[in-house]
């Protein structure tokens, strides 16, 4: 059973253009931008526009669409950042490591012999903004 | 670029059923089992029956239809289970966590204030045998 999906929430926020984004990647089911407190160097979220709380509240139609824009970006996001591998996580519900009550995907980049770093720690503002410049110059157009 | 699929690899040979596996869920695009190696009570794999690697690997189609499978086998497992909440692993490449080199998502039942455990512990036999038959005594028919 799942909680309803508030709209009170940062990525709701973020979405709606109320609060600020380093955007990656857009489409009409998808948006993509650089996690604020990132555990590995071009950590993104990708979350769906589809207002969804977590796997148990989306739609299986818009998670088959969204995962498909995780394989691109996280494709982009490898090439762009040279990266050796990837972890993806998904949290639903705060017992399973969720925050942020809005459906997102972890694309996190991995290199030989570098750990994740522990969660909560707040990236410098413009090194985020250097990073999504980065992937965003290595963008490629999604094609279903 | 992604590194060639090789069929010599213990998901692979489950999927042959050339070694056994505790089966909760299968159709013609997907195949869920235990880990026997469990980072949490009910900790299921689901895997494609295409040959493929990893998350770069794997056709878009096939992995859109993959994750329908793995909401609704993570739904079923969350009710089997009673959890709380749910965590989802996927790793790409030896650097990313992957193991076993057959693309595969980690479904992780989740209960507040029970962190996951230390990875490579084998579980008890009987004990997974028991787990499974509970979770597909709880399987409902998935509908695409």
């Amino acid at each position: 059973m799942s909680v309803a999906y508030d709209p009170n929430n940062i990525f709701g926020k973020i979405l709606r253009g109320e609060i600020p984004a380093h955007k990656v990647y857009e489409d009409d089911i998808a948006f993509a931008f650089m996690d604020i407190m990132p555990r590995a160097e071009g950590h993104v979220l990708v979350i769906p526009k589809e207002n969804a709380r977590d796997l148990f509240d989306v739609s299986s139609q818009t998670l088959s669409a969204l995962i498909k824009r995780v394989q691109h970006v996280a494709r982009v996001v490898k090439i762009a950042l040279a990266a050796d591998g990837m972890t993806l996580h998904q949290f639903s519900e705060s017992a399973g490591g969720q925050v942020i009550f809005h459906l997102h995907f972890h694309i996190l980049p991995r290199w030989e012999g570098v750990a994740l770093r522990p969660p909560g720690v707040m990236a410098d503002d413009a090194k985020l903004a250097a990073q999504a410049e980065k992937i965003r110059a290595a963008m490629t157009p999604f094609t279903d």
